[in-house]
């Protein structure tokens, strides 16, 4: 399958091509980046770290795109927007890591994929997106009323917010399989004199330290057992290596609008 | 709903007798013991610990079941075959805890099913059948070339045998849901030189300490991320608690033959 | 050796009363209850379960710690104080797990070691003591400038306060193994914008959930590692174990103030 | 401090001159290869990814140690007894992770301590040498009659055996801890019918998969409760990351024979 790497300047852009290099059945096709980069016109393989590819890096879509299979893509919401406009029009696949789309941005996207295959997911690691749908069927199967749902997260000492946007994507999931809204039952601090815990919540917890990259657990806690739900990230080589995992099984399919979800065989319908 | 519990002066009876006594909802109709148990005549209450329930303890299952809605049975499979019987007979629920049948007598049991509403599983507590759901969803949405199984447990120092039957259940779980056989993927001991890691191995490991209940943990490990699923048992009275679970559940089904996973919602049709 | 349970009538004088019959070497003398219990006459082996041990629950402390070894006493501040002078007087072992005391009663009790063997400690695990002592001595080993410390514990969904008081005493070891002060370094909320985190703070996390009796994690992340050192208590028979082995270990020594780092050989002399 | 690398144009050189270049109170002084390297004359920082460092490889020892103040070294067993010598000569710090020295070996090795600073450790880790010294300590206090000794580690699918060299480090502390020989109590087997766990026993299990670069657990599991101290390595530069701290702190010291629990301050003494 022939991708078009985009932001191939950018540390996920030069992940991608690290990762479709060491992909059977996937070649760098070409790789663009914005205008005015320093990089313009440098082989993409040498600024990566995998050799010479052969592939310069453009700043032109258009030629890029030319008998291109599909397009891998974490980038910024305007530039995601006109490829998935360029994607639809050379009826190929768009893999969509961007975040921070506006409603409109991701209507746009959407109307694109009646005639792109487009994957969209705010995490594009697998294991990630396994988890938030092994919690969403959990938290339907097991009674509120028996069984507390925590979420608990770690990562490196840098990391300047929390809970994580993980930690909040799990709860979401869990909130989704009880049918309740999170933000009426999420609890974020616990300290000091709390009274008991309330029936239907769900709390969350942030560890932080080291060079930890993103760790998190989801608890179901009953009376007498204890269900534990875990990924932990070990690089972060994971949303690059999704990334590409779904470009080659969106090759397959029919044009529309798809998730990680889509690409697990897991959708929630 | 009113339930009679068999083998009553057993330590799994009493344990019925006490989750039932603290359950909205369900009520001890009847008490039954073998032939000749010295705790013929007492009361079921008294015995396990509850207080008085107004509820002898009998050798005569027919009584017993008269105007019964339900039976929770952990006994023997003779006796759990005999009770499936009666029933059918009765159109009421039967949930069967009783372990190491014979095809023959699983048979008898399932013919007992048109009639009866009957809730079979090898191990009934809530979170290690839904775990095992998880395991086997999991392992068909992740390939085996790019993610390798471990099935990791822990138990008590006076445990005799390994791995346990719930290792071996997430392990059949796991192999299912790959649509391998496990016979011929299981790695059960690692010592010395041992090679490579094999694609598609479903790996065991024990470990034994303590007065540790029951841990178990399913890791599916793959290049840069690690997904882990977990139970930990903290007393044994969720085996009792999941059968009475069942049976509530059971009393608004149609007649026929279920599991803990059709409790759960999560049956695998 | 020859032991008194005082507060023989409540949850942990029975299960003291437990343990002594089922350890070797450990005899039940007396049993003391306040004066106008009920249980003022009762056989202390029946009322908690061990058949009976032919020692009548007393209110009289006096002919109780005749003849006696030891006295093991989870009770109130002013009984434990009362308790530590006649325990002087016998020249006896007065193993105590009364907490709340103030800093005039810790000073009765300390006078009163000068003639008795007091073992004294917030919590009777031995297995938290450990913990508490590794922490601290880790904390010591390990520069504040490359490694982060974060406690994390769960509890049961009906615990009101967070964090637990074992959670901030092991915070108070690290505290100590740095030289620090616990309240000038503790973070105990993360929410929303927090920043990076700062070197040498010491974070806690909570979670609740189901019956879980106490489980507590102390972190040590570094970069490229992280060091972690975790208590689970699986019931809650460990406290009144940790009192009756304290019981027997200072029976061999001198008089004195002793806590369970001393009965483990882990003094931080 | 000035340090020399040896072995500079492999793995392990190539990771000590990163950190060195990012440690403050370290330089690199020199970089040397073995003769006939095509490394030699190469820059230094270059072919290490930290830009020009100004200080080219050779395959000259004597030049090398001239001023210098430690060495890090971690390459073949006879390289490293003649640069034993000659830091012994020099009276500089001699940082040894080679491992599979003889016993012959070990021995100049010693006798060159006599005047040069050496520390030498088959795992440069801080965080696993902390690790043994704490289960070391934990087994000296935990009677072998009441606590079950457990090592679980996991590592890559690619590790060709079993258990990992850590976890026998692991084993070894716990069973210096007790006083006693490890062959004679290390379980490393369980498979079938294994009978109850015998008394002091030390048990080891291995996971194996993905790309996990090195997980060890030590248990220590009792009636009721359960202690487990726990080490991840995140990333492979801890090992030059805890040479390079070895050496920062031996530059202080005496001549003599140190290993990492000295650095520690944990030293068993």
């Amino acid at each position: 399958m022939k991708l078009v790497v985009t932001g191939a300047g950018g540390r996920m852009g030069q992940a991608l091509i690290r990762i479709i290099a060491a992909t059977q059945g996937a070649t760098l096709h070409a790789a663009i980046d914005r205008e005015g980069s320093p990089l313009i016109g440098r082989d993409a393989g040498e600024i990566s770290g995998v050799g010479t590819l052969g592939v310069p890096i453009t700043a032109d879509p258009l030629t890029a795109f030319l008998n291109a299979e599909g397009v891998v893509d974490f980038t910024s919401p305007a530039a995601s927007v006109e490829y998935a406009g360029l994607a639809a029009q050379a009826r190929i696949v768009h893999v969509i890591g961007t975040t921070g789309c506006s409603a409109a941005e991701d209507e746009q996207i959407r109307a694109a994929s009646r005639h792109a295959r487009i994957v969209k997911s705010g995490n594009m690691s697998l294991g990630v997106n396994l988890l938030a749908e092994l919690v969403r069927q959990a938290a339907r199967a097991l009674e509120a009323a028996d069984w507390d749902i925590e979420v608990l997260e770690m990562h490196h000492k840098h990391k300047v917010d929390a809970p994580s946007g993980t930690a909040l994507l799990l709860g979401e999931a869990a909130a989704e399989g009880r049918g309740i809204d999170l933000a009426q039952k999420s609890v974020r601090v616990r300290d000091g004199h709390t009274g008991p815990r309330r029936e239907g919540d769900i709390g969350f917890a942030t560890l932080r330290g080291g060079s930890v990259i993103g760790d998190h657990s989801v608890y179901f806690a009953s009376e007498g057992e204890l269900v534990t739900l875990s990924h932990t990230a070990l690089d972060r080589s994971i949303f690059a290596r999704g990334a590409v995992k779904a470009a080659l099984w969106a090759f397959g399919q029919k044009p529309g609008f798809y998730t990680m979800s889509d690409v697990l065989g897991l959708s929630k319908t």
